[in-house]
């Protein structure tokens, strides 16, 4: 007797979606069963979406955000954005979230991680050589250093100082760390508390 | 200004992973980025292995099993899978569920659903027309209902035990229900340990 199994077909979609962070094997049962017996019509054209994505985006040639069809990202080409001021994150994730703050209106680079030598992520593995070619060639006046504020963060944002010190006209800043907004002391850490009085602005 | 956003292919691609049951922005965006940034080759891969299995998968003819390239699954082809049991099932993937235990190496038959008049799920939207023609004409002589036991489980249950009374000398039974193994009584629910204690046996 042969056990029960699903098609080759199946088994090869669960044993593709469990390659996926955060999908475990129930989870990738589930979506399974789901677009084969209730959205076949979703399973096609999410095939669809993610070839066109695949094929289709790519990082753009200045910043390193996402863009399509060209080989610059619209960001780059806004001329509405200044260029003066460059905010550098460590995903291009971070790009959407930062501008929809609506607190900063300049152009982005894009590093592609964070330094990490345990993770085996290097300089040269990140969007390095294009930022210092930016700052020298592109009229920069300050770079925000928009990276996280965890021990890989500021490892980066360090290095990336250090690198642009042999441009003394140009401004290195970092995000503010202190309190979260509607964040009470009593949930808050010990070292965002030091920071945010280390840190602390006049009234 | 334009706000930042992503390129069309990748708002697309999210848009379809949202519909996804489970997968809510923040998943849908982790995935995206995942596939973008560190495997294209699984993205296109999984693409395939989606258009494949919406295009060659069908349910089977005969138990509503899965099965592809044919019109009936391998569990009913197999010879040396008895057809005088059934074991009926909810889903495609109790048929594994319950292979895997090897307690029964007869034959299943997959309702696709069970009987919730408040889903608007009634008897025509299940298996069951070729559930009956089963019984009458494929020498069944017992059909285990396998169908889980909250209230939609013993409604469904119930329906097919009523309509299956008319063939006298098919047995109808049900999964035994009790304590989970491993289970202790203080982690037991009351409803569970009336029916451990209704349904106990002899030593």
């Amino acid at each position: 007797m042969h056990p029960a199994e699903y098609p080759g077909e199946i088994r090869s979609l669960l044993a593709h979606l469990k390659r996926l962070p955060g999908i475990g094997p129930r989870a990738a049962e589930r979506l399974t069963l789901h677009l084969l017996e209730e959205k076949p019509a979703l399973a096609s054209e999410l095939a669809k979406a993610l070839e066109a994505a695949v094929t289709e985006v790519r990082a753009c040639d200045i910043c390193g955000f996402f863009c399509s069809h060209q080989r610059t990202c619209a960001l780059c080409a806004d001329p509405e954005r200044s260029g003066e001021i460059l905010c550098v994150v460590e995903q291009p994730a971070d790009v959407l979230r930062l501008d929809r703050t609506g607190a900063f209106q300049g152009k982005y680079h894009v590093l592609g991680g964070r330094l990490s030598p345990l993770d085996n992520v290097h300089p040269e593995d990140l969007r390095l050589a294009s930022l210092w070619r930016r700052v020298e060639t592109a009229g920069v006046t300050e770079v925000i250093l928009a990276v996280g504020s965890d021990v890989e963060g500021e490892a980066t944002a360090h290095y990336v100082r250090d690198h642009l010190a042999r441009f003394p006209h140009v401004k290195v800043t970092r995000l503010a760390q202190g309190l979260p907004a509607g964040g009470s002391l009593d949930h808050t850490d010990e070292i965002t508390l030091h920071r945010a009085l280390r840190d602390r602005r006049v009234l």
